[in-house]
């Protein structure tokens, strides 16, 4: 089933709104939502609006937060979400690390006491439309195992840079600190199919190939895969990750950050509030004139676009570009979904009193 | 052999002495190559003491450099290195970031018309000292082969962010954006050893274990080997380095980037000026109470560290901690040289007329 984008945003701004949201949360939440959709991330979009939902229910996230900055200085701040959506809080946060930088060259803003936030590429291209190289990462509920150990203490972490260009389009590199992402396995539990080695490993730390092995003990590995391979260096970057979202901003990290799904427990003995994001905007022209960053990042661009591909690869891509031409596609064919996500979005047009959209029939 | 510290340190700052640098920087250069030795980085410590006096009498390496602020804001600045040693322009732009933390909450250094820095590690940890967390990263040499290329675009490009805690050690991720670094291959190749799969392609984009392959057009491979395993993540990681340390600063960058080898020529078009870094501090109390932040970093890095370890691994690791503890032993038991790098300092010690340790023999 495909429905149009401009139908499913109206269903989702309606359905933020039924759950509590002002309106203009509403449309900011909708918009960050969907843009994981209109990217091609299928597994951070609407897919998640009724996990959303159900963590308001459960009076896990608050619809109408009081989001406000709680400690700064000229180029920084420490902003508390209010349990709000992360869709909503870290847009705001985003805002205030990119007015710091309009005032003194760059901004970055820790956040306490929020929620999940979508696609880390959402927020840190907001911060591109500014003529700024755009940073954002979160840390998220514990599915990753440090090198060497069988605990999971990390989430998937992921880490965004996005970078404005001339005639290009922005560089934009958006990545979970993990050799694959939780998404990538669901595909595989769906289709039935084997992980590659490297991903996963089972309850002992023995590398596994069983796409279901997280629901008995195992856990997602760090990028690199193993030491030989360099899953320490993805450990370092996800505990990066970790401790910039939370530790500097008084969020909950490690073992401590709260589940997505409402009806798995929260962890005992939080030390902090919520989950924690960190956002930061550089202005260009805070290092050199734009221009001139610009037709050197175009240069750049070309450079690597035009490398000499190896047998059986028709070209080098730049960051962003799977991303990008998925999404120029699906904003004129529409957001392709699953029967299961079908689904889940018709129990809530029932429950809360929103059309589904016609086309989806 | 074995050379204690203060010796090597001793003799270390003598020879920079003689190829022309003023006290101060010999002093500063040594410390900053050294700390490779200590840390256990052999492959960028005082093995490369001879290739910093060869780019020096190449006229490529300026020991007399006018290092200046060229461009800078509250919170940013770049710095031009007058092509002098990367030892001596990176500390100084840590200063100038860390004199801006102070001030206004953070401080970002972009630096162009630099040479190799040592290793990130030490001027991350130049802000840590100031309760600061440190980041540094530097582009280089093009070694690596993007995702789906045969071609050589990136260097091995080192990312280090170093965080303060307070009873704890400081949290110290320094990483090349490759799956192994090239100084693991110089090792493998002494030893006549395979190089695990994932580490290195042919000239033709092929998978090999061959530790010379650099030699025939191969290349390095980005942290996570293979697209299955998430090397273009790794690769998208070297290419932030490379923005942020080089399209930033006005530096070289991609192709360009000046070899380390003074024998190797130059590449042509190039589009900046030496080799970049990028430099940054964060003031932990920009952010919350430093106190309150250490307490949480140790809580951190106490759960980390008793994390359950998998069969065949005594415990979990905190990045930082091998470095830290290699550092303790060698300033007690001294330095060891492989025999080739004793005699590339037994001739700097002959052609600059400076005594070499007498320990040494």
């Amino acid at each position: 089933m495909v429905i149009p984008y401009e139908q499913l945003l109206h269903f989702t701004i309606s359905v933020f709104r039924q759950i509590g949201c002002p309106e203009k949360d509403a449309q900011t939440a909708a918009i960050a939502l969907l843009s994981a959709d209109l990217r091609g991330i299928d597994s951070h979009g609407v897919a998640r609006l009724i996990g959303y939902v159900r963590l308001q229910e459960a009076g896990r996230a608050n619809t109408k937060p009081n989001i406000r900055i709680i400690h700064e200085t000229p180029s920084t701040a420490v902003v508390d979400g209010d349990s709000g959506l992360g869709l909503v809080v870290a847009p705001f946060a985003m805002q205030v690390a990119i007015e710091k930088a309009e005032k003194v060259g760059t901004g970055w803003v820790s956040v306490q006491n929020s929620n999940h936030f979508g696609i880390a590429g959402y927020h840190a291209l907001q911060a591109v439309q500014q003529d700024m190289i755009g940073i954002a990462m979160t840390n998220a509920s514990a599915l990753v195992a440090p090198t060497f150990s069988i605990e999971r203490l990390l989430g998937t972490n992921p880490i965004c840079v996005a970078v404005p260009a001339g005639e290009e389009p922005p560089f934009v590199a958006d990545l979970a600190t993990t050799t694959a992402a939780n998404g990538k396995l669901e595909i595989l539990q769906r289709k039935s199919e084997d992980a590659p080695l490297g991903w996963i490993q089972d309850k002992d730390g023995n590398a596994s190939t069983n796409p279901h092995e997280l629901k008995t003990g195992g856990a997602l590995l760090p990028l690199g895969g193993d030491r030989d391979h360099g899953s320490h260096k993805g450990y370092a970057l996800g505990a990066v990750v970790d401790i910039l979202s939370a530790v500097l901003s008084g969020a909950n990290y490690g073992p401590w950050v709260p589940p997505f799904p409402a009806y798995v427990p929260m962890p005992t003995g939080m030390p902090g509030k919520g989950i924690g994001h960190f956002l930061g905007a550089m202005r260009i022209d805070a290092f050199r004139p734009a221009d001139d960053f610009k037709y050197h990042m175009d240069k750049w661009i070309r450079r690597f676009r035009s490398a000499t591909p190896a047998d059986g690869h028709d070209k080098v891509l730049i960051p962003g570009d799977p991303e990008r031409e998925m999404e120029a596609q699906r904003q004129v064919s529409g957001i392709p979904l699953v029967s299961s996500v079908v689904e889940d979005l018709k129990t809530l047009a029932a429950k809360l009193k929103v059309e589904f959209p016609a086309q989806a029939e």
